[in-house]
């Protein structure tokens, strides 16, 4: 009899509308049918289980984990200034940055992300805590115009990138990103040189855009344009870009998204926390802009929940445009997976044969889930990511019943604790 | 040695930044130290965990957890018109009632909340079930001006609410508020009937007022004047009065709001799901108007997850006014907690001595909720209700380690999958 890598038994297929069999064979799904009389390595039983695909969190910061909550209830400039950027000052190092990973990516794993884009420091570290943890992510260095403790200067970024990419080439999970700040913070010379990069190696560029009405303000002053037209005028758009917030974005600069196929990474709960605004997310659906999903840093959301960022998505746009058709369940799913996994080539996001298996088992039986009529919008608008029960990324169980295989959780609280101990001394003198 | 009721050990208390002893005598919290040596009834370990005041949720239909999601992603009348009305229709009776209300408030102590203001059809059986449960209830049966199969016209729903004042007279947990459905619903005559019998009675009042904006037009060609207006005119409005929903609200109305003490119950999560759309809460806060928060129906949420709505409600006004500040983490608890039990002359809400011992213990041991510098914060921007351990209404233990104490979950799970199979049949006709 032929023989899969895993074989999930019983899990109801919410699109098929019936209970099937998931056998994966070499990372991706092999077939998918009521029955499959198959010898499997690695069996799992879904009775009364939901299978969706796992998320994509396309903007984050993950080892900003260690600073969560921190300046909650400021906005922007002051959280960073007064409290972030001080901290960060003090307290980020490889050490750090690893500790920070490991709580970051266990805390993704248990919420059903598979695949995650970070913009940081010291990412070959991140990339190691994902290699080791079974995840996805592509990574990149923050490339800034100033000094900080990383590098003097634009020339010293780009040489940690190009360092990174080295580093995890040919990796069949972690892949390196070119992550210039942002407009505001990069010249145009910094995101030229950036550009030659990625047209040399391929690499994605993932870039922080149009956050704030400050920033817009400030760009326009700067170069007399938008900041979208500023970065376009520069051939910094294409495919191959992922704009992160994209909140003040105006109809031109709409047209230009859609023309370059340039990718928003809409982050809404950290838009509307920190007091940033609504991006115009259902205008972008309906003039063909590829839209996906990300929380942005722990510290500012304050967690990595991609199903409470999808939910909040949804809710957030249907109040504001008094649209409630702006954005339904399936479309809001769609962004919070396959749109992402599209975004960077990864043919994933679907519970289809010949896609990546990268996936989830929802735990239906509880009782903000009962009745189970729409599995899709139940999903959306009444589960929490701690009904999730199981992950599967690239055919690898990574959680099974809520306990993470691939990481020592016990471990990973008690180190955050001590980092916890040392960083609230130094906000006592802030 | 003296003898309490219930003594909670070693849980550490936000505002007092501490850990400490919580004794529990009579129903209310009688002693808070940091040692106290006494005899208890029942003992909790709280080591770890962080202790809260319950939630009070101040606008639902909790039988409606039947109907969950369905509809999802239609606009309100819709919503009602094509697929709740028909099926309400259809279903509704003192059975779909009590298992829906069994289903609802079981998803509701899961969630941390001990009181709730329900506005339904037979709630007699409502009121039973939240006996049974423990909980606290404040139940009215809705006022219309039509027929139903519950009566045939405004004297019949009131015959009905007065029959429901008699039937919990005295009881310590749940009592009868009055429920005329909404301005657009009940004529000035019906509304004037409901004014003598909560004058003659004492019952607060319970109404839909402004949740849309057709509503709002709707009043103003009827009578000329806006639904706030409207009702002032007619003497509704008092301290005795609970307005849900207040999407649409005017600077005049909003001062009559403030000069008559009435409550606003705030409904984020419905008002966004049914693209009503966003009420001016920081308004109402600033000009002083007294504001509560509620989930709403779980048909049109679709949970009754207070946490949810609490950390929704937060950032949402923020991202929506632009100002980080326009609800903070302090404010938007004191919502969710004491000012719904104030707004019932309940003096509960908060974890002080002599006030009601109605309380949660939230398991911080998590990787979302680590490291742990600001737990009020991070209760609301990074917990899940499914972190909540432990809660208490009016002293007694009604669920621990997630366990509720007072309710048979199987047992609720397999009634609900029960209803399910017969709504589905009829969903299929609709």
């Amino acid at each position: 009899m032929e023989e899969v890598d895993l074989l999930v038994k019983e899990a109801f297929h919410p699109y098929l509308q019936k209970t099937v069999d998931i056998a994966v064979k070499e990372g991706r799904i092999y077939k998918i049918a009521e029955k499959l009389d198959l010898q499997a390595k690695e069996v799992i039983f879904a009775k009364g289980k939901v299978v969706f695909p796992s998320f994509a969190n396309m903007h984050t910061h993950v080892s900003m984990s260690l600073l969560r909550s921190l300046g909650a209830d400021l906005p922007l400039m002051d959280w960073l200034q007064k409290v972030i950027w001080p901290l960060e000052g003090e307290f980020v190092s490889p050490e750090f940055v690893r500790a920070g990973a490991k709580l970051g990516i266990l805390e993704m794993i248990k919420s059903g992300t598979t695949l995650f884009m970070d913009m940081y420091f010291y990412e070959e570290e991140v990339g190691e805590v994902a290699i080791e943890s079974g995840v996805r992510a592509g990574l990149g260095v923050g490339i800034l115009d100033f000094p900080t403790k990383v590098a003097s200067g634009p020339d010293g970024y780009i040489e940690r990138a190009k360092s990174l990419l080295e580093n995890f080439k040919g990796n069949d999970k972690v892949f390196v990103v070119l992550c210039p700040h942002a407009p505001y913070t990069c010249s145009p010379e910094t995101l030229r040189k950036v550009l030659d990069l990625s047209e040399e190696t391929g690499a994605y560029i993932h870039i922080h855009v149009a956050e704030t009405k400050g920033e817009v303000e400030k760009i326009k002053e700067e170069y007399g344009k938008t900041p979208v037209k500023h970065l376009n005028d520069l051939g910094l758009l294409s495919e191959k870009t992922l704009c992160a917030h994209m909140v003040w974005v105006d109809e031109e600069e709409t047209q230009i998204l859609r023309e370059t196929s340039a990718v928003v990474v809409h982050c809404p709960e950290s838009n509307l926390k920190l007091a940033s605004g609504i991006a115009p997310i259902p205008r972008y659906i309906k003039e063909g802009v590829k839209v996906c999903l990300g929380t942005d840093g722990p510290a500012s959301n304050d967690n990595l929940d991609m199903l409470e960022e999808t939910s909040t998505m949804t809710k957030l746009h249907k109040g504001n445009t008094l649209d409630a058709k702006a954005i339904d369940a399936r479309t809001a799913l769609k962004i919070a997976t396959e749109e992402g996994f599209k975004a960077v080539g990864i043919k994933g996001g679907r519970v289809e044969e010949g896609f990546e298996a990268d996936f989830i088992l929802v735990d239906f039986d509880k009782p903000h889930l009962q009745p189970m009529y729409d599995p899709v919008a139940q999903l959306v608008y009444s589960a929490k990511s701690s009904d999730i029960d199981t992950v599967v990324c690239k055919g690898k169980v990574l959680m099974e019943k809520r306990e993470v295989k691939t990481l020592d959780e016990e471990k990973i609280l008690k180190e955050a604790g001590e980092w916890r101990d040392k960083i609230w001394k130094a906000l006592q003198r802030l």
